[in-house]
């Protein structure tokens, strides 16, 4: 057992010399470990969409060399002195922000997404001492503890580690906005977040309609726990679920015609976005109005919601459907990803790189 | 008394003959009071900036001729047999609508307003029966029982009138939305909804905030129990205001930089709208994802509520700031509203019809 890193630590990792070049197989150094740090062995990281946007630098602010991740299930290293809540073996997972404040009300609420002074990322961020983040297509990352969550034993590692981001974003929504017993709730798109976000709204209890573009993916909708199956591009979709939702949750980020979507809802539903397309979306007023509905957005989830999310996970048996690929796959998914062309989420065996 | 309407009553109007006509004083008949009617002798007639909207057909849908008016404030001449609720001489008003289905969930919440086969507007739409409604510019109106509200002892009747629009419009969403002691709420725009927001909202205890284009407004603004106010002509607000209020009600119809003014709610705060601009606002769903915020609407108010509204006005002596015109000024004061020359409401001496 190594307690005592008192030394910085190598690690492999797949980097993005600059935007939207392919991916190098190199090296970086993992700081020390602190007092309230442990040093994670990743054995799987999932790519998220997210990771392509920044990759390619197409949200600005694009820092490189780049190595991206967000959603990291491995097994504890290595801890600092006074780590209490993890010990080395310990299989565990880090979403999408390594630090904040923790002072702010949100902080304080568990509501860290959210930080008042910002969160450190998992990757292409800055931490509060100014240093670079690099995230999971890494072999090693070092993590305050209070950022750590626990992967429960009977969810298995590789399935784990899209619920770091996937899974969060769409369980903290649908737990906020009460999808549970007697509520209609839809969901639209069926890519990473969509079919891991029909099975928790399952879970919860909910009535669960799936909206995608076509009917191609209704087996397995119906298979992931949903109730119904729609297909927007036939128009009378929405004329026949016209009021029909307490709650939709978007998980496409290109456009959508709002107004369109609204019309789906009951009084007082709520339509809330989790992908954000890069151009504004509009509405018209009217379409809140007349309904008392509502637009929202929802960002992942603090972290204690997430350790709630992975245990609910595992006690109901929700897990993506992933396609493990080795580390010089990942330009290559990359593409699939962009052409839709995964079902459903890519996630990488660390071990390979 | 006379309780057996058993024949039509013949009342005076202010009516528009085409869409943008000049008033014309002239008659129309109501209807024989049915067993659940009150026939009511309007005393005074608010102006909504909708009844220009509609008098001028600038949504659509206009019937002409057309007498617009739906906020009504009069005495009862007349009772159906099975009226229990009011009776001869009783002070009543009547608002935007004055029936619905009665059967659908949310007409049986008391939510009439969003009623699912859609209210029968006051003016300038069909009755269940298909006959045409006409408003308030008008010496007598009758109305179903259940579509009628008492106005307190202690409400002035000129006053009143306009609490049956522009008060409920803007009390519900502040009661929906919680606004009450420890709540931040903005107040954007200081008219006729506007100036009636703020007393309500200071009355039920929240931290008020008026959001106005210049500083004309200033000294009222606080006359009516503002806390603050500030000038949206300046930019300096945006950024000064940035991440304050819980609660943002808008009762601008005009398009609003959607986008600032999100940034000046909290995490989970909400942009409500009451005021529908012809043409579709824009936002980015980032500026919802980075604060789990959200942009509603909400529409008048069912009408147990309007009744709660009005006691509610009654106790807190929540009125209206009003200027009382004659019949034959109609014309001229949509022309002053037109160019915002009203502090803060007309309403209509129907005394003068």
């Amino acid at each position: 057992m190594c307690n005592n890193h008192q030394h910085t630590t190598i690690s492999r990792v797949l980097s993005a010399p600059h935007a939207k070049a392919k991916f190098e197989n190199t090296t970086i150094e993992r700081r020390e470990l602190r007092a309230d740090d442990v040093l994670i062995d990743i054995k799987f990281s999932g790519i998220c969409h997210s990771d392509i946007h920044s990759a390619f630098d197409e949200w600005g602010g694009g820092m490189f060399p780049m190595v991206p991740g967000h959603e990291i299930a491995g097994v504890v290293e290595a801890v600092g002195e006074n780590v209490t809540k993890y010990k080395v073996g310990d299989r565990v997972g880090v979403g999408c922000f390594v630090d904040s404040c923790g002072e702010c009300e949100y902080c304080v609420n568990g509501d860290e997404q959210y930080c008042t002074k910002g969160v450190v990322q998992t990757y292409n961020s800055l931490d509060y001492d100014g240093n670079r983040t690099y995230g999971g297509y890494s072999q090693k990352i070092v993590v305050k503890e209070g950022f750590v969550v626990r992967i429960p034993d009977n969810l298995s590692m590789d399935a784990a580690s899209p619920l770091l981001c996937a899974g969060i974003t769409t369980f903290s929504p649908l737990k906020h906005w009460n999808a549970g017993p007697g509520k209609k709730v839809a969901i639209v798109g069926m890519g990473g977040l969509g079919h891991v976000a029909i099975q928790f709204a399952h879970a919860m209890g909910a009535e669960v309609t799936v909206l995608s573009r076509s009917n191609n993916k209704k087996e397995e909708a119906l298979s992931f726990g949903a109730d119904h199956y729609f297909a927007t591009s036939d128009e009378t979709t929405f004329t026949e679920l016209a009021g029909r939702f307490d709650l939709i949750l978007n998980t496409v980020s290109a456009n959508l015609n709002v107004d369109q979507y609204l019309s789906l809802l009951r009084v007082d539903g709520t339509l809330v976005n989790v992908g954000a397309p890069a151009n504004p979306d509009q509405y018209s007023v009217f379409s809140l109005i007349m309904g008392r509905r509502s637009i929202a957005g929802s960002l992942v989830g603090g972290i204690r919601e997430t350790q709630e999310m992975l245990d609910f996970a595992a006690e109901h048996g929700v897990a993506p459907m992933i396609e493990v690929i080795d580390a010089n796959q990942v330009d290559e998914a990359y593409e699939r990803v962009l052409r839709s062309d995964v079902r459903y989420r890519f996630v990488i065996d660390i071990s390979t790189l």
